[in-house]
Parts: structure tokens; sequence; C-alpha cells
């Protein structure tokens, strides 16, 4: 199953650039990197005129845990080798009308093997109605695996991108997933594929849905000011940009993440 | 001691608000906060047109050290009560023909007494010829008291402005120091006020040297790249903005020196 959600991966990688594409005539730049020991991956990145800022990451790593990792990962305890595949996307449009939007999900194995990933919105303006509309769509797809983990998979996700110095979440929240295991490891894929699929779907119709409105510089002053918000939590909490900074990671894919452009008032 | 050293660094905050005003038609703005047990403190911010984003904090505060805590910091390992006044400051000029200036100073009282500092530049364009002034000036000052200080204070600013996952210093350094022990205490003191008196007069000679030079686009994008790197110092790496957000200290004061604007590419 690990070649086929590294192609999945691919697939939907390929999908999103086509998608992005073509609301843009900048083209996306395609970045390689590799680790001599850990693997290595292919970054995608956009600058342009509805996506001011937009990476795709896609990384396949193996390895083995250090002794503290392998407490904490499951069915590392007692074999510390692991290989892992990812996508990983962040969109920062440049009106303040359409959200940030952050997506990913991976394949992992050790002894045990397992999907985790997520998706989360960051408005910066009025987006009540389209909160509701995004978790109403999140529960339908949660709801076909497993009646119980939609409410489980927010509440992680409003626990996770919280900023407690600011006591203000990060964003409008919505699912933050690790260990599905739904009936059978195909309805596990058929999961993650359908979070991706929604990813896709839902962040071009709210690009269709905004990209023409027009805003004043105090919108996009509040986006600034906001994307700051999202720096300082990348910063300060993510636990992959942490991680992944202290132990030699790609500091260009790492940061890959942030937003074109922050203001602190 | 410790009343003498608040006066002095009120004292110099009221000469940098002046000086620094006498460029503006902007107004400095007041806030003050304050800490249930802790203590408090004001800061005097500014955005004008010289300098973009500047703030000057000045904090008192008393307690207790945590255990951890005690055993680290000097004189309080019999006894965990502290005290300690400071002033720190952060200059973001708009132009990037001028570096961001960064300078504080404090007392701290255990059950011994001492002061600590330092300051430093982060210039985003060719500043060679005046690292090199800013240097020299630096080694002056620090050779008055005591002739081997210099080079010690100088490589802890640039082992401490390090961005370990850029491989890349933060600016172009300057001094560091803590544990300030000349021939006297006055004398200590003395070297602080030197140290204050030369920010504050080799700040606005930067600023008058610069500010009326023009600059284009891609030096201001220039500016605003290193100034995200400026963010990611103060989040990932200073121990000051980490300690104070885990310890639960006041989100504006600590942030303040983030700059007003920031870009990633």
């Amino acid at each position: 199953m690990f070649e086929d959600a590294k192609t999945w991966f691919e697939h939907l990688r390929d999908r999103l650039v086509e998608k992005i594409q073509s609301y843009e005539s900048q083209a996306f730049v395609e970045k390689k990197w590799s680790h001599h020991e850990k693997g290595g991956g292919l970054m995608t990145k956009i600058n342009g005129n509805i996506i001011e800022k937009g990476g795709i990451n896609i990384s396949t790593v193996s390895g083995k845990f250090n002794e503290k990792m392998q407490e904490k990962i499951l069915g590392a305890k007692d074999d510390p080798s692991f290989s892992a595949t990812g996508i990983s996307v962040v969109l920062h449009p440049r009106s303040p009308h359409i959200p940030s939007m952050h997506f990913n999900t991976r394949f992992l194995s050790t002894t045990k093997t397992w999907f985790g990933g997520g998706m989360d919105l960051t408005p910066c303006l009025n987006f009540e109605n389209e909160t509701k509309d995004f978790h109403k769509k999140l529960k339908i797809i949660c709801d076909e695996f497993d009646i119980n983990c939609y409410e489980k998979y927010k509440k992680w996700c409003d626990d996770y991108f919280f900023l407690k110095h600011r006591n203000e979440p990060r964003g409008v929240g919505g699912i933050f997933f690790d260990h599905v295991f739904t009936s059978t490891p195909e309805n596990d894929f058929e999961f993650v594929k359908n979070v991706g699929r929604f990813f896709l779907e839902h962040s071009c119709n709210l690009i269709d849905k905004f990209k023409d409105e027009t805003w004043t510089d105090h919108q996009k002053e509040i986006q600034l000011i906001k994307r700051g918000r999202y720096v300082e939590f990348n910063l300060l909490y993510d636990r992959g940009t942490k991680f992944g900074l202290e132990t030699g990671g790609n500091t260009e894919a790492i940061l890959m993440s942030m937003p074109p452009q922050a203001y602190w008032k």
C-alpha cells in the first residue's frame, strides 16, 4: 500500500497543479530535494495572481526513530525502522476574501501501517457561512467511514491550531487525524482519498466564489496581520516545523508553509 | 543601585524618544502593562516615516525563580527571590539602507547584583564599512573598562544571533554581555551607561547618514526577506521571546521586536 499511497499523492498533486494552473498565468516551479540518508521529495511552488504563494510538497523518507520517538510512535517500540510518504499543501491566496488553505495526508509504516493527515482553513474576514458549510461537508466525509470520528478529528484540529500566547485559534479549524483504522486498510485509503478530493474541490470552489471580488486596503491589512499569526503558529507551535528544523530537515521544504507577506502592527 | 539603574533606563528612553521624535511627524504611543504578581512596564511605540516600527520597553519585575532557573541564575541557588529592571529597544527603519537596530540593558538582583545587555545591527544591504566602524567603536567602549571583554562579548553576540536552520547570522553582530563585573559596581554602571549613550548616538548617526537616500523595489524586497529571517530568529531561537511567551508574559511587549512587514518568497 506504500507505493499505492505515494502514487495517489502524486496524482493528487498533479490534479491540484493542473487546477491551480488554470487560474494563473505564472507557471509552477519544481524543486527536488534529497537527504543523503533519509530520502527526499519534490516541492512544487507557485507565486501567482490568485494564489500569491502556494506550495505542494511530496516527500518520501525512511530511517530509524531515536529511542524517544520509538516510545511515541505506533508500532515502533520493538523495531525503530520506519518509512513514510506524504503530501502537504499550503495555499496563501492574494485576496483577503479567500482563506489560507492547508492540507496534508501521509502514510506511515513501522511494524504497523496507517494513514494520517488533516485540512484546515484560515480566513481573515467574516467567514461564518462558509465555515458552517466547510464543517458540514467534512462531517459527511467522516461519517461515511465512522459515524463518530468527525467530532474527534475536529477537536483535534481545534486543539492543535491554537495560539496560546494570543489565546486565539489560528483559523476556523477543520479536521486533523492520525492512526486511521476504519473497517479495512482499503477503506482507510478511500477515506484519505476522499479528504484529498474534497480539498481539491473545496479549495477551487472558494477560489471561484471570491476571486473576482475586490478588496480594500483595510481588508488587506487585516489579512497581513492574520498572516503574522500564521507565522507565529508555524514557528512557535507547529510540531512538523520544529521537528524538521531541529533534526536538520530541508529548510526550504519545511518553511514552504510561510505566507508571502506578513505584518505586525 | 536598582533604583538608579531604573532611573537611568527611563532617562535613556526619554532621550531616545526625543531624538527619534525629531525625525517623525507621527507621535509615540505609550502603553502600560502590568502583571498581578510579577510587576509591569511601559511600552513606547512609534510607526513613523523613518522608523517604520520602533518600540522601547521598560519593565521592572520581581518574583521567585523556579528550581530549574535557580540552578542557572547567578546568586539564586540559596534564595530564589529576584528583581530585575531593564530597557529594550528595537528600531525597524523603513529604508533598507538603515539596519534594524536592537539594544537592551538590564540590572538583575538576586543575592548578587549585576548588569547585562547588548546591542546589534541587522542591515540587509552592503554594510561593510559601517560594520567595521560599528565594531571599532564598540571595542573602544569595552576597552575602557576591560581590555579583554570586547572579543568575548562580540563572540557571544555572534553565537547567539545565528540562524542554525539557515546557517546564517541574523545580522552583523555587536556585543552581548551578562555578569558585568569590572573594577567596581559604579564602573559596571558607567559601562552600561556608555553602551546606552553609544546606541543613541550611533543609531541617530546611521539614520542621518541614510535617511534621504532613495531605494529600489528590489532593495525593499531584500529588506522584507531579511525581516523574515528576523522573525524566524525571534520565534525560533530568542530566549527572551520563548521564555516570555511560555511563562505567560505580556505578548504585546514580548513581540514588540517583530518587524512591521516581512516577506517569504
